[in-house]
């Protein structure tokens, strides 16, 4: 079993002190909580609501920055693994990234490869695979909000082993019909089931220059089964959600079925990529 | 707007006689309650536990065979689409098969790709993607149960421009964990809001040979929400779920986003065929 922490956060670009601090602070108290492995919101350390790319380059950080090295520390300490979604400027461009860092240090970085709304304005799209990599929490996978309505997306970190998928998120409020959970969480539950793998979504809260959010932090287990979901009202507020499941050590669901070796992949690719 | 039918039945192969007329007697209730589109469930006319070959074989079913002749006729008098799951004799072959017929006659039909269990000691799986056909109706999808968790598959659907997805089905009481809605429910609802389709699925009820069942039909709109769930308890009972709703026209979101053209296969091809 290990303890999972998804810190639900209030954003906004224009208190970006404000959004590390908290960021930070969200990682001691779970920390403080007995969590093992700790996931943060999409853009935990900036906001969303970019009106220029200025506000994006001075809201960005780099890996080997002052907030990154604090999580390093927070890991080393304390031997967690700890996922955060950031505005991370590398090689002179500007990515809507998450990092994954264990008692290791940085185990490596992934730039959101399916861009919604007007993001495509301030981030490059990302052009590899979702990360999956060890820590010493278990076979970690990330990729950030939209990316995880494509179904192939968690396909590919499935593929590669992942045994838990760490979603950043920043879930807006566009209009969706409301059903209790929110449709961002059954797809969550959804992904986690057909792939069998524990997934755990951090999102955000609070109003941002007049945009809402569905703010439904939420983690499964390997079946897709909601073990905490957080106060989701359009909005919410900050809280960190916790809970303690299994990693799943296969992808068996019955004695004679497995998601994954039941695949049928030549019959998928010829048509899949049109 | 169209409104949907999906035929919750009870079958057995012990009494094979009944699960023919039981359907066409649905079938018949569903057109005197307006429905345009009635969806039964997989293997409506023989039940699904089968112990050995024999069984498979006397309770086949041609293309040509009275059943279909019979369903055609219904749905040419009443201007109905009608989707039935059925054991389906062809080519000296016995599939678990899924075919559709409007007021042309039998549009296709398409053969199970995922076979569960132990399926495959009886039927041959199929290798050619969902069915994606138009009709009276409408653009009509059909796979079949476990097929809608390969996420591909749906997408294949979607690609080939499917409205509705129908999902004749017999899901299966194997000790997951229960959830409500049932977690199968909960994939319909996602595999919908996921790639912008309806989905209409028809599950069966009643113990077979000691097998329960989850006994949950269910229809949701293009969004994933639920319009119509049966009375779901395990096993539950016979009865017809109804909705209208909405067939989309694209598979757009918002103004700047649609789940289509939002994916990028080109990053998916390469890795996803391991």
């Amino acid at each position: 079993m290990v303890r999972i922490a998804a810190c639900q956060l209030s954003l906004n670009i224009e208190d970006t002190e404000y959004c590390v601090s908290q960021a930070l602070d969200s990682i001691s108290k779970a920390i403080s909580n007995n969590a093992e492995i700790i996931v943060l919101p999409e853009l935990s350390t900036s906001g969303y609501c970019f009106q220029n790319i200025s506000e994006v380059q001075t809201s960005s950080q780099s890996i080997g920055g002052e907030f990154v090295v604090k999580c390093v520390q927070l890991a080393k300490e304390n031997d967690v693994v700890i996922v955060v979604g950031m505005n991370i400027e590398n090689d002179s461009k500007y990515w809507n990234a998450s990092i994954v860092i264990d008692n290791s240090g940085v185990v490596g970085w992934y730039a959101k490869a399916h861009l919604f709304g007007d993001e495509g304005k301030f981030f490059t799209p990302g052009e590899k695979a979702p990360l999956v990599v060890n820590t010493s929490k278990g076979r970690i996978a990330t990729m950030i909000c939209y990316d995880i309505e494509f179904s192939e997306w968690v396909r590919l970190a499935m593929l590669q082993g992942a045994q838990l998928l760490a979603l950043p998120t920043n879930w807006p409020e566009i209009g969706q019909t409301k059903t209790s959970p929110p449709m961002e969480v059954i797809r969550v539950q959804a992904a986690a089931s057909q792939n069998k793998m524990v997934i755990a979504a951090a999102d955000r809260c609070t109003t941002e220059r007049g945009q809402n959010w569905v703010s439904s932090s939420v983690i499964t287990n390997f079946e897709g089964v909601i073990e905490a979901l957080a106060d989701s009202t359009i909005n919410s507020k900050t809280q960190i959600i916790y809970a303690e499941v299994e990693l799943p050590m296969d992808t068996s669901i019955t004695d004679k079925n497995d998601v994954r070796k039941d695949r049928r992949p030549s019959l998928y690719s010829s048509i899949l990529d049109k």
